[in-house]
Formats: C-alpha cells, structure tokens, sequence
C-alpha cells in the first residue's frame, strides 16, 4: 500500500518525510499509486479465474485449454462483462467493471480513477506481452533442431505446402475475391499458416499414435511449421510496419529474419558452453532461470533493435538453450513461469475481442461472418493438400497427416493478437481469424479419430496415462 | 514489436485497418508502444545481472546473496551507473542509461523518450511490487503455524522481547537522543525487529546446528519474529497513512491486523479444502499455482481495501496454503515466480538508494552514519538482551540465541524499501537502515561462529551436503 505511492505520476524532485502527507493533492497522489497495484491484482485474479474455467471447460469437452482461455477472456472483455477493459480502445474508467469495483471497496475516487485505470492497462498489457515473450521461449525450448533436421524431406514438404498454399489461397481470396486491402489481406493469409504443436501433439497421444510413422512426420512438419509461421510473422509485422509490400523489402525481411535466427543460433552454440558453465559456477537461487532469461531477453531486446520481433528474439534463445544439458531443468522452471504470465496474453486477446461485429442481424457485420467462412475452408484445404505433397510412401495415410496438421493454436492467436494491436486488421477480420483459429481446433480432433482410427489398447493406455 | 503498439497514451476510439500507418504522429505513438516492451527487457536484463553478479560475490564470501542483490541494485541505481532510475524522484529520460542506450540503437527519439520512460518506470515499480508480494508468499508457505505453536513459551518470549527491545530502545533514541520525527522514528525502530529467518537458518545449517537446542529456539523465535515484525510494519505503514499516533488507531490497526491474519486463517482453514478439490479436479496446466495465486491476490487486495498491507494478505495466503496437502507442490511451482520476481524488488530498493548521503566529506551526511552506528548497536544489543529473556535452562546457551538472531534480511528491507517510497523516511534513515541490515548480517555469522561453536564433525558434514 504504502511504498507503491511513488508510481504516482507527479514528480517528487526532493524526498522530504512528511511531504507525502503534507497535501491533499499529495495525498491523491498517494492514493493513486498504492491503487494501481490493487488494480492489477484484481485484474489478474479476473484474468486467471477467467483462463482456468474456460480452460478446464474446454478440456473436458476434449477441445485445447487454450481456446476456453480466449472465451474467457471474451466473456470478462468488451463483448460480455466488461471487467477487463483497455484505454486505447477508447474505454474510460466508467466502462471498467474493475474500475467500478475499486470505487466502491476502496477509496478511489472518481478523479484519480482515469490515471489508476491507464496505469493498470499499461501495466496488463506489458504483462501480456511478457507472456508471449516466454511462450515463444518456451516454444523454442520444446522444439528440438535435430529432430527438426532428422524427419527431413516428407515433413519439410508437409511444412512448406502447409504454409504456402492456405497463405496464398487466403491472401489471393481475400484481395481478389472479398477486396479486402493488401496488408489486412496478407496478415490473415499469413494467420492461416502455422499449425499449433501443442494441440496437434495433444490429439495424437489421446488416439495413441503419437509414435506413429504419420504422427511423426505430422509433429516434425508441425516443428518447421513454426518456425515458418514465426519468420511469416515477422515479415508480415515489419511490412505492417514499413507500409509496403516491396520485393527488395520482403527479401531484406525474409534474410534479416533468416540470418538472425541462424545467427543467434551459430553464435548462440558457442555461447551457450559458457553460460552453461557459468551457470554450473552459480551458488544462488534462481541462477539457470534467471541466466536463461537475460540471454532470452537480450536477444528479444537485439531483434527488436534490427526490427524483427521481440518474440522472435525468445524463440531463437530458447532453440539454442534447448541444445544444452541444461534443457530440462530449464523447461521445469519455466512451466510455472509460463502459467502465471502467458495467460494473460490469451485472455487479453479474448479480451480485447469485440465479437459484437459477428452478430449476423446487423446487416454490417456479415462481412466478418463471410470472411471466417472462407478463412476457415481455406485453412482445412489447404492443410489436406499439404498432406498428400508426401511422395514415394504408399503406406502412409495422408489424409490423417493434412488433417493432423489443421488446428491452428498460439500461432494464430499470436496472429490475431499482433494484427488487432497493430491496427492492421478491421475487427470483422481479427474476429473471422479467431473463429477461424476456434473453429479448425473444433474440427480436427473428431475429424482426426474419423481418419486415423484409435491404435491398439495397449499403446492408447500408455498414452493416456502420459496424457 | 507491433501487438504492443496500443499501449501508446493516445486513445483510438476507433481501430481502422491502416490507421496506425496513416500520420506521422501516429507513428510516433507506435514507436512509443513498441519501445516500452523494449526498455522493460532491457531493464529486466539490467536487474537480474546486477542480482546474480551482487548474489554471487556474496554467497562466495559467505554473506546472504540478498545483500549483494540489494548492493547490485545500488551499483546499477541512481548512485553509481544510473542505468535504472525512476521518474518519482526527479530522474528525467536523459539521467537514465537505459533511454540513451535505447536512443542509439532504436527509432526512440527525444520527443517519446520521457513517455516510454514513465511507462517503463511504472512497470518495473509494479513488477518489483508484486515480487515483494510473492516473497511475501512464499514466506508464509515456508512458515509453519504448528511448529510457530510448538517451540513454544521460550521461543515466544525470546520473539517478543527481540522485537519490543529494538523496537522501543531504536525509537526512543532517534526521538529523544537525535531529534528524530516521530513517525520515521518509529518506523526506524519498526526495521529493527525482524529476524531474517533465511539467514539465520543458512548460518545455523553451515555450523551443523540447525537441530539443537538453541538452533530450534533460534528458528522459532524468528518464525514467531517475522509474523510479529509483518504486523509491526502494517501498523507503522497505517499509520503513516493516517499520520498521526493515537492511541485508539494503534490499537484498531493491532486489532485488524490480528482479526486479519487470524480471521483469514481461520476462514481459510476452511475454504483450502475446497480449494485443493477443486485443484484435483483440475486438468489443464497450472492449476495449483493459478488457484494459489488467486487466492493470494485476492487476500491481497482484501488488505489493501481495508488498510493494510497487500503484502499482509499474500504472507496470511501462504500461511494457510502451508496447512494443505499441496504445500511441498505449491512451495516448488512458487520458487521460480519468486526468482523472477523477488530480485526485481530488492534490486530496485538499492537502484533507489541513493548512498551519496553516506559519503563522510559532506558535513550534512554525518547524521546519517551516526544514526547508522546508532541503529546497529540497538540492533545487536536489542537481540542479545532478548536470548537472556530465556528461564529455567541452565543447559542453553543464552548468548548465542541472540547473536543468531541478529541478522536482519528481507523484512528489514521490505522496510526500508516501504518508507523509501512512502517518503517518511529521510534518505539519511533509509540509508542508515540499508547499512544497518548490511552490517548485522555481515556481522552475525562469525560472531555466531564464535560463540556456537560447529559441531561434531558427521553433523556438520551433513549439513553442507544439504547446503
């Protein structure tokens, strides 16, 4: 209560005892801050109260916790109950449920309730970003570069169709079919390319076919998939960013992109010796995680810098700590890490949403209605054409593998979540991407059990229990 | 880079594909967005190399590594490098540099500069907030209600006369004998009373004497210290909140800070068995430390609405989170929130310090490192006074009760960190109490090496495996 009033945004020049409580402006002041923290812990209990019932509802209906996470965060945001609501989306206090809430228990008073709920937003939405911050980090952390290289051809030929052709068939569609503008078209193009690992991965050990030869090829396609969703992101949100789409720029994108994960990943083998052994030196608490951390961090920092992606920075750190001896343990410490911060990204998308733009009685909203429609063909065909790119293998069943790959998770809501903030998407596109990303992870897991039946008891038992 | 572009201060009431591309202005709110997430890392790095580096290079000379986080802090803080400063105490973008690196190796210009300063100042404060929070937490998941109940009468009279001698002869010497205010008089004495229970159990397992007969007074008492201390600093924080010394408030902040604590763990008692069903019916990710959490941060705010300390209701969290079946679980998912989070709070309670008071050449600094010798005698002889307080065991040796006692840690410079931000405490009795911490925890490990001395060889062997 007491040591947060300094966050108050009047500039204290000289630390005087008393002075805080000299004032009434002061003691306004004072109020301020020791209520932005209240905010943000009751804004946190709402976001996690939020992604833990939507997440275990939608577990229990067999469908990804991270979409119960994104309804959740529907549910409290502007669509539904207005407890998480943000300044630059032209809220004011008065429309916060939280705000409304402070008033009421504490002794926030109408007048500072402006700056409290500002501070509050800024403060969420950083936390937010943090989240996919470490998501991305931890996404790299699980993805393995060997097996990235060893399920070679048949997975890279997967990968790269399941990129280009639901990316070209979106944008094209979009442009030419829907004349929607180049980059909101281009962005929701890129939105339809990568595949989720978690939720592919998820579905296949429930059928018990993870160990199959289409599961594999399925979760390495999965694994460059990502990596190609990542550098389509980075070269999309630059082109957002510049404002154009120019050949000389998306190759400069595409190289500047390339060259920094290859680097940081050649320079980052020879680092990671040293920072494994300095870690090894370590006698403190917290030295693996907090010395994977600043590695993760700068590098987010440096592509930030060279205007990539910060997430694209913690993929890269991940992907080269994952090399290590250390992997494991940093993928245990980081668990905790990740559920307490990258929730409030998914419920802050959910948030953010304003899925009153995809009631079908008003006449203007049918345009978003129509887009996911089309979205969302266009992401399952073009996943089943990836499938049967698989050449020379008759026994393998490549429709399972285009199925497999369908649903579309953290990716795609990175996707939607990096368009909407950015300002490049018109709600009824960010909101056709959501259903679109919602919609592909409803269908794929019954969908998948159709075409790929069930394995043997024996190997579904071990799975579960995994599971 | 992009999705954070929204945290801009400027309201877009209405999100408009490309209107974030449309005027120069707008782009300069973009590069705000973006630059923000981009100094938060660069800060974080900042902190936690500054924390392991101070952590380390005292663990390596058998200090507490807290200490060297909170000298880290003051390494990369206001009094020496200036690379994290905050806006509160008159800093400016250019006295940070952490901006003018940002400015050469980014779009950051001069213009944005001191909002993306702010926003960033505000977001480490809440961020090193919320660590303390999380201490708070985690130390009242270590503590142990029973154990508190079972070392019993001589524990508890070595506890309270460790707290009220300092206390009382701290307060009334700064008051009487150097003209010190009241309110940071009392709050002075008040960082006098607690016992780092961390430290003292550290020292106690490096002599092999953790389970004898003054090791277990010793825990105890600092148990017993440590709930009595969070108390004391509620009450002082109240009541410089109110500002003024009745005895009517005194006794209602006593009472609803014992209602408080003891009414949440009473109520609590029994709400954690719903709360561990419902955690075992749980599925998805997180699910202990989410439900933990909430609890906390609800607890938190709850204390915060009634005017106590938000860190109260984190510590009473803990305490009954300590009695479930989940404890050892929860404890273990805790500690890597707690590494990311602890450090950012202690680094910046040094970062804040501004030490300059303490150089001797500057005639008007002496106060402060008078008062700083004056504290640290009280604060040694408050102790020992209090291991005499023990009757009736011949057989204990009295002196080295006190002298394990002395060490003061996280409580203390919760308190300093408090009234630094508070504003009641003057730098000079900041610093003071910053050196006096210092000092007892540098002073009691081989004092206490002196008069207990380490015990038989297979015990101490033991004792640093486990170390």
């Amino acid at each position: 209560m007491i040591f947060d009033q300094l966050i108050s945004r009047s500039v204290i020049t000289d630390i005087i005892p008393f002075s805080l409580l000299a004032t009434a402006e002061e003691e306004t002041a004072q109020a301020d801050g020791s209520l932005i923290l209240a905010s943000v812990l009751l804004s946190l209990v709402a976001i996690y109260i939020a992604s833990k019932i939507g997440g275990e509802l939608c577990s229990r209906i067999n469908l990804p916790p991270v979409l119960g996470e994104l309804v959740g965060g529907v549910v409290i945001g502007v669509s539904v109950l207005g407890l998480l609501v943000f300044p630059e989306t032209g809220a004011t206090a008065e429309d916060s449920l939280i705000m409304t809430f402070l008033e009421k228990t504490t002794d926030l008073e109408p007048g500072t309730a402006e700056a409290v709920f500002e501070a509050q937003g800024e403060v969420i939405t950083i936390l937010s970003e943090l989240g996919v911050v470490i998501l991305l980090f931890e996404i790299g952390l699980e993805s393995d570069l060997k097996e990235l290289l060893r399920v070679g051809p048949q997975a890279a030929a997967v990968a790269v169709t399941g990129v280009i052709a639901p990316f070209v068939g979106g944008t094209a569609g979009l442009y030419y079919g829907f004349g929607v503008p180049a980059i909101p078209a281009v962005f929701a193009g890129a939105a339809l390319t990568a595949t989720s690992i978690g939720i592919t991965a998820k579905v296949l050990a429930e059928l018990g076919r993870l160990n199959s030869k289409e599961g594999q090829i399925i979760i390495g396609a999965a694994v460059i998939d990502d990596v190609l969703g990542i550098i389509v992101l980075a070269v999309v949100a630059s082109l957002i960013k510049t404002g154009n789409i120019e050949v000389s720029n998306i190759i400069y994108l595409v190289v500047s992109a390339g060259a920094f994960l290859v680097g940081t990943i050649l320079v980052g083998r020879f680092i990671s010796p040293f920072l494994v052994g300095m870690v090894n030196e370590m006698k403190t608490r917290g030295e693996l995680l907090l010395t994977s951390l600043v590695f993760a961090f700068a590098l987010a920092y440096i592509a930030t810098a060279i205007n990539l992606e910060a997430i694209l920075g913690a993929f890269a750190a991940g992907l080269v700590l994952a090399e290590t001896e250390k992997r494991k343990e940093l993928e245990e410490q980081v668990v905790p890490v990740a559920d307490i911060l990258v929730p409030v990204f998914f419920v802050c998308v959910g948030a953010r949403t304003d899925l009153g733009v995809l009631n079908p009685t008003v006449p203007s909203n049918r345009e978003g209605l129509i887009l996911a429609a089309f979205l969302i063909v266009v992401a399952i065909i073009g996943k089943i054409i990836a499938g049967f790119t698989i050449f020379g293998r008759p026994d393998i069943n490549k429709l399972a593998i285009g199925v497999g790959m369908i649903p579309r998770g953290e990716v795609g809501l990175v996707f939607a979540g990096v368009g909407s903030a950015s300002g490049a998407l018109s709600p009824a596109t960010e909101a056709a991407i959501i259903v679109m990303v919602i919609l592909t992870t409803f269908v794929a897991p019954p969908f998948l059990r159709v075409v790929l039946p069930e394995a043997a008891e024996t190997e579904a038992e071990t799975s579960k229990q995994e599971g």
